[in-house]
């Protein structure tokens, strides 16, 4: 069994998608960032960042922070999502780092001047947008010719998709970028995919 | 023999430590990303995100980018820096992630905003030094009772030291946070560090 402590956010829609696609049991503890719940010292002695998400598994006794580190962790688990030959086993480590070190914080960064700051910074909501477009024709290129980001579908698109399915609420169109948006098609009608999308449901 | 693509920067220098750390033979390519070296096809074949560092082993065949992976791939090639069993392995995972999507992102918006903008912007300058200081809040609570981040030094440490020790360039002190001062004092003496991070010198 695992306790997954999370949110409404993508990084968190990482976590829950990925145990849905690997159909392990776990409990949902909401923890609501916007009443300060990432602050408490029992969810700081889990994750010391207060960042959601995070993981406790009951079977190892461990706990894993960082969405990046569960995904792997819950891989290794189940031996699903991260190919065991070193080579494409890499494949997917670069995919996944890109994500994490590029994707969401960039993607994170125009959400917040274009959708959350209190004065609207026209350079830094330019300097975002422009980012993420690149970043879209990074990923464009990558899915031209494979079905997914490393070819089988693995924990690199479990960490992309829900940073890409924000692209409505940011006030982008995926459509200047074919193989991106039929990739996001496909990702997006996995019945994990949309189970996972759903923990825990927006109010 | 590893190939080392790379330039003066956080993440460069990460992997010419870790290369120095594990005492593997290599050779550098300068890739000026202030000329647009990065864009080349030979490059962006490598590399598909036109960033560096990237490297490729000619002992294995494989090229690796992304920092993060980079580190990963060369902890298992040497043993080195990644402790084996599982516990001490994603304590390690954890806060490499933690490096690559917060630590250096963060970081690296702070200096955009505050050194190289065109026009000096308080809110998002603000924004970013605000979450930088708790950064290195959260690190120092980490070190309060370890030597280093994860207890022994590891791929966590090498991957931190190059963005910490930016922190005069970004205005900062270390001052208040003595025992993340107190780990980069320890990390900056190491031999390997000292030469990593002159790799490749700055013009």
């Amino acid at each position: 069994m695992i306790d997954l402590y999370t949110f409404t956010t993508p990084n968190g829609r990482k976590a829950s998608v990925m145990l849905e696609e690997v159909e392990l049991p776990y409990t949902v503890h909401v923890i609501d960032i916007t009443k300060g719940d990432q602050f408490t010292p029992e969810y700081v002695a889990i994750n010391p960042n207060s960042k959601i998400p995070a993981i406790a598994d009951r079977d190892t006794g461990m706990t894993v922070f960082e969405s990046g580190a569960i995904l792997i962790y819950l891989a290794e688990k189940t031996g699903k999502f991260l190919p065991a030959d070193q080579k494409n086993r890499f494949l997917v480590l670069e995919w996944l780092m890109f994500q994490m070190g590029s994707v969401g914080p960039m993607f994170g960064q125009l959400n917040h001047f274009k959708k959350f700051a209190p004065e609207k910074i026209p350079y830094a909501i330019e300097r975002y947008e422009k980012e993420t477009l690149r970043l879209y024709g990074v990923l464009d290129q990558q899915l031209a010719d494979r079905e997914f980001i490393c070819g089988e579908y693995s924990i690199a698109d479990i960490a992309t998709f829900p940073w890409v399915a924000s692209y409505e609420f940011q006030g982008l169109t995926l459509d200047a970028h074919a193989n991106l948006k039929r990739w996001f098609e496909t990702v997006q009608v996995r019945p994990a995919v949309q189970k996972g999308m759903n923990v825990p449901p927006r109010k």
